[in-house]
C-alpha cells in the first residue's frame, strides 16, 4: 500500500518541522523548481500522452513538493496567517478525507453535521449576549466566505425580495468598512451585486481602527444622495497592523441607522477564548453575524472558518431551494440537515478537526494558544523597541502582528518625524531586499508591505507559536541585521 | 505521536472499505449516535467549562465516527456522486494537510500553484478546441462553485461595469437552464442579484436534455419583455438521470444571440477522459466556460472541482483587488500568483489529489475509471431488464445513472402506460420505504427521489467502481426483492 510508504514521509515532515530543524523556505524560480522534482523523481508536467508512474517515483516527488513549499510549520515562518498545524487538527483533517464525506445531509455525514452544530454552539456560548439565546452558522471555505455570507445575509435582510427579482430594479444598496479592513469585503461587494462603487472605505485612526464619526459622516452622507446603507463590516484583528475597530460604538451607528453589523474576526476573533484578550472583541455580541477563523491564530490545518450571526432562522430563506434529490424532508436526521442553508452544495467537514483540537486541550488549552501567542508577540515588541535603534517599530501593536523596519546603519539613529522622503524610500527598499535575503538564505520567512504612503516594512504575525521562544527571536533579528549590514 | 496512532486507525478503515465488508451504513437518530459515542468514549457535546480529554478517547472517538458515518468508500455506497476515495488522492489530500499551504501565491505555495496550471492546461488540452490555444482557471471548492463562477464571468463579461457601479441601475440580466439543471444555477442567480425569478427552467425532452427550440423560444421572449439574456448554463450529466444537454445546438443559440455559454460537467464531464465516451460532451469545446470535478465519478477525495474558461483574461479583470499586503509583483514567481484571480483569497491546494492520481495511472487509467464505472452501469440497467419484472427502468440509461422502481409483487406485470394514480403512488412509497430498509439493514445505501409528478424511485449511480461485480449487484437486487416482500 503506497499510501503507507507516504504515511512515513509525512510523518517525518511533520516532526521536523516540530523540531524547527532545516531551511524555512526555498526561493527558487517556477522554471528551477519544475527542473528539481524532473531530476530527482518524476516531473511536474502532464503530458499529452502521460504514461503512468511508478509509485516511488511519485513518493520521490512527494518530497520534493514537501521540501519546495515554504515549511508553515517551521517556528521562523512568519510569512502568512497560518502556521504550524496542530497535531490533532491533522489528525482530524485526515481522518475527514479518508471518510470521504460531503456535508450537506444528516444522512450523509451524521457525525459531521452534529458536530458542527456543537461547534457554532460553544462558538455561540463564548461569543455571548444575544448569541447565548438564538444563532445558526455554517463552516466556510475560507474567512474571504465568512464576509461574504455576512454581507449577503445583510443584502437578504435590508431586501428580501431582492433574491427573486434580481438587484436591477432595486435601491443603490452601500456598504462600509474601514479603510485597513480585508480586501474580501470589496470583492463580496463586486460578486454580491452592490459594486466596489458601492464600498465605502472609512478612515482609520493611526493604530488603523475604524473611526466612528468617520463612519456615522458616510452613512449620513450616502443617505443624502439618495443611497440606500444597508452593511458596516467592522474588523477585529486588520491583516497588516492587528487593529480593532471599536466595536461597541460602531453598534450604536449601526442600531442608530438600521444597518446590519457584520464582524470580520477571521484573524482577531481567537481572542474571545481569553478571559485576558477577550476585551478587544468586546462589543462583538452585538453583531448581527460574525467571521472567526481556527486555521490563523489557533493553529488548525487550513481551512477551519465559520460564519455565525445570531439570526437564529434567516440564513435558510436567504439561500434555500429545497432541492428534491437531496434533501427529502422524510428522511432520518433530515432536520439537521445543514445543506440548503449555504448557497454551495456539499462542503468539506472542516469542523471536525478544531473539534478535536478543542476536546484535545480543553477550554483552558485553547485559551493559552492565545495567550502564550500574544505574549511572543508583545516579547518580540520589546526587542524591536531595544534593538537599540537598528530595527524601528512601525506603530504599537495590538494583537499579534508586529510591524517594523529594519533601518540601516546610514540612517541611525532614526527618527520618523525627521526622516526625508529619500530616506523613507531607502527603507522601504531595503525591506524588500532583506526579506527577498531572507527567504534566499531559508533562514526565515517575513511578509512585508507598504500601506498608505508608509514605505514597505515588514510584518511579522505571531500564531500559534508555542515551539518558538524569545531567544530565537534574538537570534533572527541579529542574523537580519547581519545581513542588512551586507545590502 | 497520537497522530501515528491516529493513522493506523485511518489506514484500517480505508483496508477495510477496499475488501467491502461491514455495514455501507447505520440509521441512527442524532441523540442515538451522540449518546454511543458517549458511551464509548468521548462525548460529542462541547462543555461548558470542557476539560482536556485523554488522547486516546479522543482515539476511540475518531472510531466511532468512522463507523457511524456511512462508509462511502463501500461497494454498494451509492448515495451520493462521490464514493470509494482513491488511494494516491488520499496520500495527495493528506500531503496537502501535513504541507498546510493555502493558495494564493506562488511565494507561499510554489508547488501547488505549478501543478494547478499543469493540471489546467492538460485539461484546457483533453477538452481541445479553443482551449488549447488559451484558458484560464481555478480550483474551486465543490462543483456548484464552478457553476457560480461561470455566472459570474458571464455577467462580468455582458456587463463589465457593474462589478464597479452594481446592478441596481442595470439591465434586467436573464439567465437560462434546463429544468433538470442542479440547484447550484438558482443559487447562483440568488447570491449574484440576477434573482431567481429571471433564472429561467427550460423544458427538457422525455431524457432529461434540455430541448433547444424550447431554449431559443425562452431567450427570445425574454428579449421581447425587454430583459436582457445574458447566460445559458448547459448540463453534461443530469444530477438525477444522468442527460446531456445537446451542446452544438445550444452552442449555435448562444452564438447567434451572443450569450456566454456554460457548461456544468460536474457530474458528466469525466467523459472527455474516454474516446468511448466523449462523444457525450462534443460542443463543450465551444463553451465559454465549463464547471468540472473529479471527486464524483473520478473518485479523488472530496472536494476536487475546477472551474476553467476559454478566455484567458477574464478572470482577473473579474475578481481582482491586488491587494498590496499580499500580492507584490516584485516577488519571486509572482507572475504565477492565482489568488486574485478568485473572489475568495486562500485556497485548499486540492488539485494535488488529481495530479497524483493522474501521474499514477496515466491518461489510460483515467479513462479506463471512466470506461469501467459506465460499463458497470450498463450491466446494471441489463439487470434491471432482465429482472422479470421485479425491478423497472424509470428511463434508458445515458450515463451512470440508473433511475429505476421496485415493483411489489401485487404490482406485476407492471406497465407504466396502464398504471393508475393509486398505483404509482403505491410504487413511490414503497421505494421510500424499501430505502429506509436497507439503509437499517447496513445493507447498501441508494439514493432516491420523486421527478416533475414521477413518483419517487431509486438512482443508482456509479462512481469509480472497480472493487464492485456484477454478482454482488445482482445480489443486492435479489435482497432488495426480498425485503421488498416484506413490506
Amino acid at each position: 500500500m503506497v499510501l503507507k510508504q507516504g504515511v512515513e514521509l509525512l510523518l517525518e515532515h511533520l516532526e521536523e518541522q516540530q523540531r524547527g530543524r532545516g531551511r524555512v523556505g526555498r526561493r527558487e524560480t517556477p522554471e528551477k523548481m519544475a527542473s528539481r522534482i524532473h531530476a530527482t523523481a518524476e516531473q511536474l508536467h502532464l503530458e499529452d500522452l502521460q504514461e503512468p508512474c511508478d509509485a516511488s517515483m511519485l513518493l520521490d516527488a512527494c518530497r520534493v513538493v514537501l521540501d519546495t513549499n515554504p515549511k508553515s510549520g517551521h517556528p521562523l515562518f512568519f510569512n502568512q496567517l497560518y502556521g504550524k498545524p496542530d497535531e490533532l487538527g491533522v489528525l482530524g483533517d485526515w481522518l475527514v478525507v479518508a471518510a470521504n464525506a460531503h456535508v450537506h445531509t444528516y444522512e450523509a455525514a451524521p457525525a459531521f453535521v452534529v458536530v458542527e452544530k456543537e461547534i457554532l454552539d460553544k462558538l455561540a456560548r463564548t461569543i455571548g449576549g444575544e448569541y447565548e439565546k438564538e444563532h445558526d452558522g455554517l463552516f466556510v471555505p475560507g474567512g474571504s466566505m465568512g464576509n461574504f455570507y455576512g454581507m449577503l445575509m445583510a443584502r437578504h435582510h435590508a431586501q428580501p425580495n431582492l433574491r427573486k427579482t434580481g438587484l436591477h430594479g432595486g435601491p443603490a444598496l452601500v456598504a462600509f468598512s474601514s479603510e485597513q479592513s480585508h480586501y474580501s469585503y470589496t470583492k463580496a461587494a463586486a460578486v454580491l451585486g452592490i459594486g466596489t462603487d458601492n464600498m465605502i472605505a472609512v478612515k482609520c485612526d493611526e493604530h488603523g481602527s475604524m473611526v466612528p464619526e468617520e463612519l456615522e459622516k458616510a452613512v449620513v452622507r450616502a443617505q443624502q444622495d439618495g443611497k440606500h446603507p444597508f452593511f458596516v463590516g467592522a474588523t477585529a484583528g486588520t491583516t497588516v497592523t492587528g487593529a480593532y475597530d471599536p466595536l461597541p460604538s460602531l453598534h450604536m451607528i449601526c442600531k442608530k441607522h438600521k444597518l446590519w453589523m457584520h464582524v470580520d474576526g477571521v484573524w482577531g476573533g481567537p481572542v474571545l477564548l481569553s478571559r485576558r484578550h477577550r476585551h478587544l472583541m468586546a462589543g462583538a455580541e452585538h453583531a448581527d453575524s460574525i467571521a472567526w477563523c481556527a486555521h490563523k491564530l489557533l493553529g488548525a490545518p487550513t481551512q477551519c472558518a465559520a460564519f455565525i450571526t445570531k439570526h437564529g432562522n434567516h440564513l435558510l430563506p436567504c439561500n434555500a431551494s429545497a432541492a428534491s434529490y437531496l434533501f427529502q424532508p422524510e428522511k432520518c436526521g433530515a432536520a439537521f440537515d445543514p445543506g440548503d442553508k449555504s448557497f454551495m452544495c456539499g462542503r468539506r467537514a472542516d469542523m471536525f478537526k478544531l473539534w478535536l483540537m478543542w476536546k484535545h486541550v480543553g477550554d483552558l488549552g485553547m485559551e493559552k494558544i492565545v495567550d502564550v501567542t500574544i505574549s511572543m508577540a508583545a516579547a518580540f515588541e520589546e526587542l524591536i523597541l531595544g534593538s537599540e535603534g537598528k530595527f524601528h517599530l512601525v506603530q504599537p501593536r495590538t494583537y499579534a502582528n508586529v510591524c517594523f523596519w529594519y533601518i540601516p546603519r546610514s540612517l541611525r539613529p532614526f527618527r520618523r518625524e525627521n526622516a526625508s522622503a529619500t530616506e523613507m524610500e531607502e527603507i522601504g527598499s531595503i525591506t524588500s531586499l532583506l526579506k527577498g535575503k531572507l527567504h534566499e538564505a531559508g533562514d526565515a520567512m517575513i511578509n512585508y508591505q507598504s500601506m498608505d504612503g508608509v514605505p514597505n516594512f515588514f510584518r511579522i504575525v505571531f500564531r500559534s507559536h508555542c515551539h518558538l521562544d524569545v531567544q530565537d527571536l534574538q537570534q533572527m533579528l541579529e542574523r537580519m541585521d547581519s545581513m542588512g549590514e551586507t545590502l
